[in-house]
């Protein structure tokens, strides 16, 4: 069986320069991230992070990848435009996207929603529990219907996005907040998932049910047909192409065979 | 009553450049929606565009737009990005925008989407049908279950864009195409409508079904509720303001009342 | 102006049964609920009841309700079979419903959704908090971005309804869990609302907050339009009023002018 | 590897009854579709029908069965009502359904939509056209962006179903109108896709790519997770018993233990 080929972008700066990331994360939280997920043997996860060429997303990479996983928080403003773009082009043409935590406020994930992407916050260390709110979901499968982390970061409705495909998981705070922690798009062709765990100063990638989920999520955010290659594409069908036999009247705009404006 | 204060943004090229759209509309596209909208005793619209000073998009103009409708062509790519997010920035806030025909391809409303919007098309004068699939919807209010157009560019299926909230009309082209011509959607708190006829080389803004779809849209956009001043607003929340008494506990990142990273 | 002709159904059982419920609603929840609304000088409300003739619902009766709103509980079982089909073709030919609470469980709301409407609940008079999550719509006018109940049942999640069009509120529950406390639907060209709060043990219907968000979504669930007389209909379209001329051509099961099968 | 286990429902009444249907499906509608099916290695196809003692729909039968096919016309009146109620339990619990053609009008769509589920329609053996919506979806891998029948029934808008979870394929008509053909929605867990083509006096389900549909269908319809013993169940969480330590407090309705109204 050929494996589903998963590649984790870490932003991998609070790793090497805070003591309690690194304690919990010493290899990376992409390490970690893709650890679990190559736990899957249906799973063949890399890495990939901020400060490699082009950050690590070539126009290769990007081709040989089915379903990315993006962690960044406090580096948001450094990755590249053009990399963003890229990657927005490959969601477009098929590939999935996993949006973990902070990258709530990703160039990426709110190129691809259009929405301000934002929310409340908290960083005091409380207890989340999250609920399954669409059962025997592909993302779910194999979780209780709720699970808790003893320490989270919270985040807090109202959440800038757009109205979800679907809910899968709302989180409980102990401070008093609810979120929509779980939430599924598509954007062009590409499954899109947004994952709220995954606050850097807890252990939260080490948490096996989120690791299920993080498994699941790339299941269901992989899709096996072939990518598309040029997604933006708006070809002209000609007037002898169309499906109906018509003669064309009236004015035009455009010669035969110019292409659209864009 | 306090009138709905539509602005018609239109581009204004091929009204000044081409002698067909120009007969069809002498005072400019713009001028002609404008003065559908204001049939209505309801709504007040005026018009800018793209020659303007900040293309007639001031900040100062905007706050006092209740649904900015859109309608580009040939000079997408001249739009200055800088108006781009401030016309974003409005919508997230409350202002409804409504995009019209080939401004599917516009800056601003790819922005919101973020999909490819793209879609195939063909300049050939052929009958298109409207059909109502959202009976009773406030955006189709007094018209008949379908309508005509005698002439217009077909714009044909798939059309990138996300599944919308409802859609509304779909469209059937003599050529043999459907298109799914009305759809609704909601970024950030503003409502957005994509309405597909329009293409400026045949009199479709001088049809009357389309003159009451563009007035219920604008009614249907209107938000009345006041304008969210800063739609971007991470705010923190702090472990004495948390709706629960909590303690604070374990690591963190930020310091006391230090701001979130974007 | 004139006003939303609102009516409020109460099962109307355990206020005359239970003493803890008629010191809360001496006249009954409905007549409650129907104070509310009438505190808006847009919408004029009155009352129905399980055990008036017909549960008060007679063809007539909704044939002038622009929004129904309903309150069962112990006796969702002893409400007709026939009523609950009426007030479904009213629905479906654009009467608004707003289902409270207990009316999860309602038949009427069970035959709208297509699903089990299922959830946890436990009554421990524990508090509630519910957040919006779609700032500006309609239905939360006016609200801050949370309020809470010092006592309500808990109902959690899987709430066993489909997708909702929109997620307007979730609730927090002091004992742990989350629910989807406000939701909107269409049915046919009716708009639905389910509301969660409205226990009859506490004086929810008393909140001022609550009844705010029942004022505005009596004015988001009406809808202007004239009702859709027979919104089953599936009208054959004879082969000379076709929108394009065709001719019949192949086999057929129908007869001339035939009804089709149901 | 276990093969999905389909089963196709056939009303089988005009194949017995009308020389045309019987001459284009000698053996049954059903039995055509369930051939289609089996040319995938990844299904295993049975038939029920109308006749068979309790329709064929046994609750053992349904137990086995993890997508069921249904297509029916004349005959939806003969449906055991309590046969119906067994079905949409059987979806709720995460049985995956695909309702074929005139089974818009079965008393199990309906149920299960909770809507009118009405539309115009015309048999005229005229031209059908379906074009892809949501190209990549896993129901039409494989398939070109459109395909043609030479000859199918009309359905046309407005087709009163809810808002659907996708719109994956709309039909164009020769005779001018247009349809929402193919859409899916979740009922309980169980996945549902709506399909049009398959009037029964044309040989639309010898068509290959309508038999691709088809096989695409049941594999998207089909959740390998466990089927959910008790779909409705609403269980009670005792205090001690919540998440979240808390203590009883205020009046209740329901005595230790009791079970919920329903």
């Amino acid at each position: 069986m050929t494996k589903i080929r998963a590649l984790v972008w870490g932003e991998n700066v609070h790793e090497r320069t805070n003591e309690v990331v690194a304690g919990i994360y010493p290899d990376g939280m992409h390490a970690c991230i893709a650890e679990a997920l190559n736990a899957s043997d249906r799973i063949s996860a890399g890495t990939a992070t901020l400060q490699e060429d082009e950050h690590g997303l070539t126009v290769e990479r990007l081709a040989e990848t089915d379903v990315l996983l993006w962690w960044g928080h406090c580096a948001h403003g450094e990755v590249s435009d053009e990399i963003v773009e890229r990657v927005a082009t490959a969601v477009h043409g098929g590939m999935g996207l996993i949006a973990l935590h902070s990258a709530h406020f990703s160039k990426i994930f709110k190129r691809l929603m259009g929405t301000p992407c934002n929310l409340k916050w908290r960083e005091a260390g409380e207890r989340e529990r999250l609920w399954v709110t669409a059962p025997r979901h592909p993302i779910v499968r194999g979780l209780p219907d709720h699970f808790e982390l003893a320490s989270e970061e919270m985040y807090g409705e109202p959440f800038g996005i757009p109205e979800p495909l679907e809910t899968v998981l709302i989180g409980w705070f102990q401070g008093g907040e609810v979120f929509r922690s779980g939430v599924t798009y598509r954007r062009g062709v590409g499954n899109v998932f947004y994952f709220q765990p995954g606050h850097e100063t807890y252990p939260t990638y080490h948490d096996e049910n989120v690791r299920q989920v993080l498994r699941n999520a790339v299941e269901w955010a992989h899709n096996p047909a072939a990518r598309i290659a040029d997604p933006d594409a708006a070809p002209n069908v000609p007037v002898e192409e169309a499906p109906e036999k018509i003669e064309a009247r009236g004015p035009r705009l455009h010669g035969e065979g110019e292409a659209g404006y864009r």
